[in-house]
């Protein structure tokens, strides 16, 4: 019956209110309901191996040379958020509304030909596999001049805004950079002209001395449930060797991340019973990716919880578990 | 198979974009399910008259003189956020985690005394009752010398967040401004040292002249659909005499507003098949409620889609419905 506690993500100076009185134990926040068994080839499924006419030009392919078909596929989402062409030049209307063409690139990253295999329980080489493919497409999509701000993502699950089950994530790329990134990115430049480090990587190297919300460390990742977790299980990964763009990792830097996504995700598969989740790998701006002062990195947010109208209204969120307490819930696992 | 178009809430100035090849017809958004029937009565609903000692302290209560029972009670919320007491000085540890205690006011209207009353389908006389005590709760709130921040909220549906049927809403008083007001508010500040107008007030009276977003207007009340919704159906209720504060609304605003909100509930319920919904209602910070930049508002926010990885990552929303579509649909019931 402690006190709340209103803690603030240094990242982007948003307070969060940690509702002690109202937390619930680790275990509590594990999905209720089994899901729906798949079958391993579906045949109306536009990602299904055979179907590969349903989906818009390939872009990219991984195949074995010795084998037939594919291991990783990507191509263009049919019904794009976003697409090239069209003008970026602003529009406004009586001062007020403010506009422009949908410009952009929206592709969708096929993560395994067999419709029930889930990429929590992947192996650590298909992962591999995936991040490449990551990485090769955010490096050619930057070579587009219009393109200002790059996010890789997956939503797994209804509650996570998927409906397709077949396992995927995506790319969007848009033409401007949103201020929620612009915050981000300032923060971390106002941190490292004072402190004259990198903030990401500072956070990830208290988080391993003190351990409390450590995860899992590894040669080249640490992972941990940020002080400030705007949710409950929220999960960070942030790369040792502070790096402001994913399209910069290298290839060790992949194969160890691998190994690390791996293992995260079955830990939330295993503790939580298999929920549905969002992950988003966030960069600096195109613009920006050379600079030291931030650092690329993953955010897991297990969808296990409802946003209320107060946390839509004020901006704070307002989150029922304890970081310290789901941290060695999963570091125990 | 038009182009997305990309819009600016000139509120925030986040970006929204409006993902026309996605894009739903407004009927597709209405809930498919229907609700379990409730009984007038719970025995165990501490929000059911007889049941009044299940609730902490009682505040405030209306009730009529010659009949028994209440209309509204107001109560401590049981499992509070936040709660007096406590202190706001900041701890900061390792220069990296700043947190404070959880101070605060965190209180529940109860808005009927009837378990299957819901809000939508209240009489303008209940509503009215319901505004009065939120604005005798926000005047007594900001007295507290440590309240920053006044949020009034409804979350309906297990979608928004709640666990209680009972009809009802809360309010909570935070001891920060958070950065997502701070926004706003310096939006609106620097508008009207541009321009020399209320932001809010320009952009719904604008509303009003193009009609196209519009869903219906009262002598006190602009109600539309904002250019940049940031989610289907989104829907503002802006008063046409701008003010920082709901605190300081008139008797005679509250009455027409109980008939605005009584009126775009039931469009909502009907239109919609009484979806899950939040609404909130915003104030400017306390120490700024008699500066004339900013007015309060509601937003009504029914919760129809999930919030995608994109989302979550770059903070730009992906709107799969058009404002203008969306509004005319209501318009029109």
């Amino acid at each position: 019956m402690d006190m709340s506690e209103i803690r603030q993500d240094i990242t982007t100076e948003e307070w969060v209110i940690i509702a002690k009185e109202r937390a619930l134990r680790p275990s509590e926040f594990a999905r209720q309901q089994s899901r729906p068994e798949l079958p391993a080839f579906s045949a109306s499924c536009p990602f299904c191996p055979g179907n590969e006419s349903m989906t818009p030009g390939e872009i990219l392919i991984y195949r074995d040379k010795e084998a037939p078909g594919w291991r990783v596929r990507v191509v263009s989402n049919k019904f794009p958020a976003l697409k090239p062409g069209g003008s970026t030049v602003r529009k406004i209307e009586s001062g007020l509304f403010m506009s422009m063409d949908g410009v952009g690139i929206h592709e969708v990253i096929v993560e395994t030909p067999e419709h029930n295999k889930i990429l929590s329980l992947q192996e650590a080489g298909g992962i591999a596999d995936i991040l490449r493919a990551y990485r090769e497409r955010y490096n050619a999509m930057k070579q587009e001049s219009f393109v200002k701000l790059i996010t890789i993502y997956k939503n797994y699950g209804p509650k996570a805004g998927t409906t397709l089950e077949h396992s995927h994530s995506q790319l969007i790329a848009t033409p401007v950079v949103p201020r929620y990134m612009r915050i981000q990115f300032e923060v971390a430049t106002r941190y490292y002209d004072n402190i004259g480090r990198c903030l990401y990587c500072d956070l990830a190297s208290h988080e391993i001395s003190t351990s409390d919300r450590l995860v899992m460390e590894t040669e080249f990742f640490t992972v941990f449930h940020p002080f400030a977790s705007h949710t409950p299980f929220e999960t960070w990964i942030i790369p040792k060797r502070g790096q402001a763009s994913f399209g910069n990792t290298t290839t060790q830097e992949l194969a160890d991340l691998a190994h690390v996504l791996r293992s995260v995700l079955l830990k939330i598969y295993t503790g939580l019973n298999n929920p549905d989740y969002n992950y988003v790998i966030s960069s600096a701006p195109v613009d920006d990716e050379n600079k030291d002062y931030y650092s690329w990195h993953i955010r897991i947010i297990p969808r296990l919880t409802e946003l209320v109208g107060f946390e839509i209204g004020s901006g704070i969120n307002l989150n029922t578990a304890l970081p310290e307490e789901t941290a060695r819930f999963m570091r125990d696992l």
